[in-house]
């Protein structure tokens, strides 16, 4: 079994936001005790992350005054030095503050705009102090509950103002970041902005500088739509925009849970988690989650342990997965019949196809054995394979 | 009521699948008969619609002959001479034949995805012989339930090399036509790829002719998934990338229901005409939708009309709305707190801007009267105001 | 506009709860100030509420001593004296303290399910107190994330000793209080047991004392599942068993959303509405929602108003339903095919049915216009009718 | 592996619809050929079914003579005698024939719901004659999309009337059958009428003989609404209303998928076939799933041994999880606290324990180790423990 305990290669992260997650939800108070940034850095060191990533006010008050600011970054770089920790990313809440009640970067409100701006600027900062490569947008109050209060076309014009001035900000600064949007349906707002991984693959191909920005795909947002979180990721990755990833769980079509990662949809995280070890993922594997509101520490950490320990155990399967010799007989088939060469356009295999007398009978005779494959790797994953 | 009289000018369009429905469902078989397509074409023109839109095999059986393909398409255009009656768009089955089963553009069998550009070729040219103007594209099939048999990243590499042959021979028959992809997240597969309007958006940026390609979002496709319609075709808007849109009406979360555009969802349609009359939407107001199984051709007629009477109704209330001084009262207070000028980058202004002490608290404290202008909306569709 | 103006005897009623929502979230903080009781007491009466009902900790703090309590009372009483206010139901917190996060009724741990019990005697005693009719319970706790840790035939079990227990409790007390059940299908919990009316309704029938026990359908809860409100209300009326209602608006498959009622799904609530009208419905129209987090106070009035605005609006076009003689004429054309001698069994009619010659074919060609008909209702709800 | 082998008292059925399923779906026609009752029969037999379950059309076509009626049926008997299967359900089909449109024992139309209780009488007989011990009621087309067009009280009364009358058949022909109701919130129609297995519950205890009926829970038809299925079936088992189950797979708030059992939601079905097993179930393990459209009859047998297969690699998981040591220290412990002895009511004890003095805040502090539970349940099932 030691190929179930992480290595530093392995790259696990953790927000700071998750094991400290105090278990307050709309309908009861903190269950959990405060645990500082330091005590939290030491707990992920202890269940085996590589990094540990935050939000700016997970780690400094919003009222901070700037030398008590200094004072917990040096005990946090302290701490990172003494865990051997790393900070690959870094975010910025714009969401929890009443300011931001009817958003940040789309707020109807120029002042709370800019305020957003100057704190985001602030954090970025911060992040290329903390040498993270990657800075998250989640714009969680990016929405609204009425749509005559803001015109749907112009809060694209807004959100892409900010994030384009963002990424002139980190150009003049020569920081070494990158963006990565991240998407989810709703919630806290009835209807967030650009709401799906897609939304925010087509958004930055208007932006200024595409090539600076890419997204952050989460597990449990895509899955509230009811959507294929590893066809979203495909796509992502395909494009060449997956910039970071947010593992968790999730069941579709209800409140966000942020559940241990693969502790409800096993297939799809094991095809998610083939998807990542196929194409040589080199960034982060980042759980965004947080135990249930019925644990302790003891149970953050069993939590913690768990995201972990699923994804060593879906990665093995995958390799199974790669080296079994019934399914990969299937696949074999499957590609020798999808030929190698692409579709190119000719004027003359054009006509050519035009021309050709194809069986159609006969091409809808065909069956396809997935079935046997599906069932195949439902063994694999339930261990009776 | 004349303003709730369809005109030529309101570019009311229906498939012919659409008045044509015979009422089949998986649990249930044909209830209304078969209506040739010149008389669907004459229904429609009595219930004032302005043009007809059809996949190949709504109008050319898939089995026809050419002499038999070119005697039905020469009755079709003597009805639409006929009836006053034009073609906007065309688009191809890929999806009701066996060989499609697993898939068209992105079969794993390469004979497939060549009979699936045949398919689409010898629509286009009757798309262009009768002088539409868009190509819808709708993969019904491309999609899986078995992840293990294709990769997620591959089959968008077909679906690519298939949407730019198809773009290279437009342009190489000098055709006046556009593509417009439709997305759908599920059924009648499990998932189907680039399930959303976003993700669709996403994909044509990566195509060898983007500025050929947009989008034709629907109603009911959307709503599925739980997103906010009005949202993802403001996206596609403000993108220069709305070609075509199918009107509908659907319940989140379940089948795929076709409903009467703005039968269920009043305030999400009121947005979207809102969206299309304050853009000055130039395209075609297609209807994509059919009559319950319960009804007969007067209850399918009912249904059509009822379709082109709620456009107008809302189209009606959208105007009211950008009169009505309490509302245009409260959206002018807004504007002028959001400021005109865009918030653009520069090295002072990223510095003033970090250095400004915002007072957050008043920022939180400040309140929005989106119940008061939410109840003025639903007094206005409620007709009350 | 007489008509839209709430008298006493139209029973509205709203939790102090809701209008003294401060807009906390599971993303943001509060951003609404504390009102006490009293305030809220007057705010209701301002705007046109017949009654206030409340959890014991929306009135007393759970940490308040006797002396507290009973000063808190006093003047809460003063206050519905001085506005004119009853207290129509109470209901008891048992979500909110960490001492519930494992459940309350079903909680694994005896001592918990004796301090539940304890907490809601004490408050059916004020209920008592303050003449309530109904004592709601609604276990926001009763579910689970992690099937293993209960049998899920246990825990009904144990529900149902508890609510055994409090009936019993308020027989041996004379107390005319009934009890109303409340279903919700997920949030905070992952799953929550009895997850709909129907499974309420079920339950009820189990229980020692049927009689005593009713339900409390909320419109966003039975939403949130996807099912259709209307229906479910019908049900529960039918058996007798409607003994409080919960007025809000939500959208399919999300969290909580507690929207203004009828500000989203107008259909439904209109047929709800005209259910409860034609039901001659004799409780109380009680409104469970709260301003969106954008809101201050007068946003807050803004939102109780719209609610009992809405209901009143709805109410008057059921009216015209019911007088509509389009409307009419197919209700009563469908009605007389409906024929009105129940089918009741013997054993000549059942020879007599088993040996009828039915025309199926002609049965299978007969069509209903539904489609005509619910366009008359949709223009009778957008007012162009 | 011996313990994945079907034996006759494991109960395994499957119907003939689910076999012989020919792909059809609402956007593609048939793909796989009829195959006779009498082949699918040998179909199951070689697959390890114990028995064979048909509604009265999948058997005998609805416009059969008696002759060929009474031909089909000794040939279907024969069949049953060479391969050794029974017939333990059978039900019927009210939904396919236009007849049944817009209803069957709800619809509007006298005459109608004569039809179908004639069509369920004879369809009773035959059941009667086959020995099958249960009768499955699927009300598929009770429903509606318009809800004016029906009370939605009044169609319980009509719903209510037609079940009495079958039981009163039932009665009085002697025939040793019960019946199941079995629910399903929507598809084909808009909304279903009784949508949960919990109205269905409640429904049977307003009938005239509510011993003689009992519940058809179908995991499929509960998951497209979100709720737990686990959940729902204990709530009618505990009730002793559990007569029947329909076993298959569905991803939530989508059409209805009937997939392959326990190929999607691993862990639900797990906690299922505990349950079963648990409950010491006598019934029939049913599936009511289908193969995927893409498959030819090997993939039909691929895909009816997958469903009794996942079965048998979770009961033996459900076995290995009451015998696992680490699992069953956490359950012990967890009844340990909870108690064994009843909360019964009387007034010294209500006494008692209005006086006793909790310690609030230590059972808030009270933390259960749900995370640790259920990673434990998740190595378990991935095979990894």
């Amino acid at each position: 079994m030691d190929r179930l305990i992480p290595k530093p290669e392995d790259h696990f992260t953790f927000g700071l936001w998750t094991v400290g997650n105090r278990g307050r939800d709309p309908f009861g108070v903190e269950v959990r005790p405060v645990l500082p940034p330091v005590r939290l850095v030491q707990l992920l060191s202890e269940v085996g992350a590589y990094g540990v990533n935050f939000h700016d006010n997970d780690l400094i008050p919003i009222d901070a005054t700037f030398h008590e600011r200094d004072a917990i970054v040096a005990e946090f770089k302290q701490a990172l030095k003494d865990y051997n920790m790393r900070v690959p990313m870094v975010t910025v809440n714009l969401f929890t503050d009443p300011a931001f009640r009817d958003g940040a970067f789309t707020s109807n409100v120029r002042a709370v705009r800019e305020y957003a701006l100057q704190k985001t600027m602030v954090s970025i900062d911060l992040a290329a102090e903390l040498g993270a490569e990657v800075f998250v947008l989640w714009g969680g109050r990016e929405g609204t509950e009425v749509d005559a209060s803001k015109d749907a076309r112009d809060v694209l014009k807004r959100y892409r103002e900010c994030v384009d001035f963002l990424c002139e900000y980190v150009l003049d600064h020569n920081y070494a970041l990158k963006f990565a949007l991240e998407a989810k349906p709703n919630e806290p707002r009835g209807d967030l902005f650009l709401p799906t991984t897609g939304s925010m693959l087509a958004f930055i191909e208007t932006l200024a500088h595409p090539e600076m920005v890419g997204v952050n795909p989460e597990f449990a947002h895509e899955t509230m739509a009811g959507l294929n979180f590893y066809h979203q990721v495909a796509q992502a990755l395909e494009a060449g925009k997956l910039f970071h990833i947010d593992l968790n769980d999730q069941k579709i079509g209800r409140f966000d849970q942020d559940l241990r990662f693969a502790s409800e949809n096993f297939k799809t995280a094991f095809y998610l988690v083939k998807l990542l070890e196929d194409a040589g993922w080199q960034g982060m594997r980042h759980f965004d989650a947080h135990a249930y509101r019925t644990e302790d520490e003891e149970g953050v950490k069993a939590f913690a342990r768990g995201c972990i320990r699923n994804y060593l155990i879906l990665r093995e399967k995958a390799q199974r997965f790669n080296e079994d010799p019934e399914i990969q007989a299937i696949l074999q088939q499957l590609r020798a019949e999808g030929g190698d060469e692409p579709l190119l356009y000719s004027p003359e295999m054009a006509a050519a196809l035009k021309q050709r007398n194809f069986d159609r009978v006969a091409l809808g005779e065909k069956a396809y054995p997935y079935e046997k494959l599906d069932q195949l790797v439902v063994d694999l994953l339930l261990g009776v394979r």
